[in-house]
């Protein structure tokens, strides 16, 4: 239904055992409302990428900017070291732009069964691309320096699942032998692989 | 915004080259509807569990029922052989509901970064088990015969990404350096991989 | 909006008098979901057709899984006995997917005014059907045998409003003498009717 | 997703037997737009109540006002004889709201099972009244005089389903043997109604 | 997602410092909710126009209607005195569809940049007009008396934003030097403007 | 109801006479898709400020990228010259997230009436504002130098509607006398800012 109020800041008073939580997030009285609801600082600042995918994701949504509450929308920060790449992953509830502000990017997408076909194209600065909602998409470094892009998502909170973190990584883990039949991988590299993203 | 009449009932008539289309569908004339178009017939048969994983799925969504356009919901059936699985997979655009006809499924999703948090239980007939939208999750046939499920999601065309296949197996490849380094693999599997996919 | 969060698992810890509610439920914290909320077990069995129109439905939606809150699907099982019906009805929240199980079913719905067309077609085992939202609709065992169907519908509390008893057996009654110059019935008609259906 | 521009003016030029159509409406070019197209006249005029119920409701939706295409509201006139009433119906697709202009009114509705609860109260001139999407309402004259009302729908094209009408009257008709057993009848009273709604 | 229940009836009992609040309202125990919920009094008696544009809206939305929580419809009156006008303004949240029922009033609205079309026309008694969501619309009274007409809003609380108000009247004031440079008035005008609409 | 396919790539070949549209966009056949319907080249330069306000904002919308059709979102990047504001305007369909590349902007929204509250706050490079969809809204330049900012909008298509543009400059113009009333402005001045606007 969308909004349903000019602005509803989600407020977080919910500490004890017995909270509840709303779809979003509950909201403060408009009149203790102020201007830095709707303020977030330190995109400035390029993320650390010391990682071993070396890139970093600043985000931006209703968890920093309470006034996001209801208003379908987020923002975030990506920092790419050499080489660098921001894995796939999905964000099953936003369908994200992106603008390169420095650097070269190769990104891409895949669309779902049956086609499983890959867009991809090489950004400069300046250059802005689009990831449909849901679809399994990354973005590598392809360029001599850093990298910095900024993004935008259609959600106040899209979410986001790394595949191999989420595949390999998951807490418990999912059956090694299940596993080693989906990606058709000896079960002994499927158990290496979860201790690596454990 | 939901239907804006009470039947829009797909049609494709859209062959040319300079065939445009819609979010969705372009819907017949109301007065050529005949209850044909709410029908269909073939969910009494097993499909052909003879593939790699052991699962077959038989989507009933607007291609297979025109008037499901603009209607939100479709229909699966899945077989499962012995040791048969439905990968790791994800559904871009629907939640899923899915009621145990037949055997025994273990069943699984795991939420988005940053837990990865895995939610698993094992199904027996006629017990039913929710899938939230855009998460990756799985069945697999963990009882002593052949398994059968119903499953409902909550679009006309929910969309299936199989993980595996659409990693290593989109078209064209994804670079396999880049792949190597996000799944933590020797770039040489990744790249017997993307043979095994192709 | 959808959902904006994976999962928002429906809570029920407002019993006292001052109890308030939301637009769907209010959701329990995440870190106390368990795989349990997103299951329900019952549907292998039949329900109870011994009443006067011979069916039953055996619904399953966020009353049942909690964790259906925000995800727009729910499922029922409808039984039949011989000569049984599910009366005319409409879902004033979802549109409706039937897939027969066991034995054979007349369905049809009708549209609305100024038309009231009848959709109708006899379905057999593994045959599916779709009734679109806030339409009137019903299914009639004209088998020999006592049939069995699944059906999905897209919201997680469809609703259902059974006609003869909305109509004739509301609380309080509706005036007599507009039913009857409504349904073109003698008020004593209608006054019986009210009886049956109190 | 509502309007994705801010006029999309309903056309109608699909006068062809090739004829294909969208969820609502085709649009046309917006530099051919004009005032009328936003525009209706005739409201000032009471319709015929002159019929069977004594009622008459003079819609004002997309089809009468081509530019309320995607942007969910309509709106009615309504005319109410001497005794005259607007049977029981449900509007699949919207809520109503309605104000008394002229006269006394008693209106209700009937929430869904397993309640089955009536609202219902007597309206006079400038009272307002609700009545939610999909559940079934009526109004009745219950004053010395012709009343008048005006009512608001949240859609475009809300539809009307007359219950009478759709379950007796329907194109073709349902099986008579059924309908007795759903409204406790004799089935000759139920062909007696058939013929009368025909 | 639009209702996820039958009524959903909003309630106020957060009347603490601690409160909080919900995208719509919270709302109460279905068993405490009364006919009068769904009612409101009040609408046969003219607004007051004594105020310096001559003109008077009379809302009823959730606020006055607490069943109109969740529902996406609301209503108003508009009286005009002679040569009264409801100055250029917009509603964020709601297409408005507006019949007159009395008197002549000048309707026009003016679509986005960056064509901004004016659509205006003269309506008499019983005449229809719509004003798209979002966009800035006005009506005047051309008649040679006063001018009454009925409003509904597709939303639950529609909000309005009168333009002269709300640039210059804000709560702090804009900077009156960046208002010189956008309309083009001297500085002293602007702040003169700024004590009018203080 | 979102997106119903992966992507729908926007197509523009209704140039006759009879051309027809829908809400959003017809999409070309997914076959011929391509990655360049994804991209958009060009936010690296700077836009033309020498214009009244000193200001300018190139937008990346559904019009530059098709692929943006039924994605809910799209990008712009504004420049501003020393001095330079982008002045008081709505977006009637879209909330918009800002990002400070370079410089210091004072920016604000008012929230509608009753309250006309203005939030406001000095960004500088890297700070981050909400401004809700609907809300008129602002940015002045007060820094020392240009300023560079990027601004993500919830909507393919969220429009721009320019206040001071849309009162006084709309095509044709809206009647003085009702202006001059409106702002309390003498008609001289008021017909004067009609013809700067003009």
């Amino acid at each position: 239904m969308g909004p349903l109020q000019d602005i509803c800041v989600a407020i977080d008073d919910h500490k004890s055992e017995t909270a509840v939580f709303v779809n979003g997030k509950f909201c403060k009285d408009l009149k203790y409302a102020e201007a830095k609801d709707f303020f977030f600082s330190g995109l400035q600042n390029p993320g650390n990428t010391d990682n071993r995918v070396g890139s970093n994701v600043t985000t931006v949504n209703v968890d920093q900017i309470p006034s996001l509450n209801t208003l379908s929308i987020s923002l975030a920060r990506i920092d790419y070291a050499l080489y660098g790449q921001n894995s796939s992953h999905t964000h099953p509830r936003g369908t994200e732009i992106l603008v390169v502000v420095d650097g070269s990017l190769l990104v891409g997408f895949v669309t779902s069964n049956t086609e499983n076909r890959l867009f991809t194209k090489v950004l400069n600065k300046g250059d802005v691309f689009v990831f449909p909602i849901g679809l399994i998409h990354f973005q590598f470094n392809v360029g001599h320096s850093n990298a910095l892009a900024f993004a935008a998502l259609s959600s106040q909170n899209a979410g986001v699942i790394t595949i191999a973190d989420t595949v390999f990584g998951s807490d418990p883990s999912i059956n090694p032998d299940f596993l080693a039949k989906a990606f058709q991988l000896d079960k002994n590299i499927v158990e290496d692989l979860q201790k690596k993203f454990e």
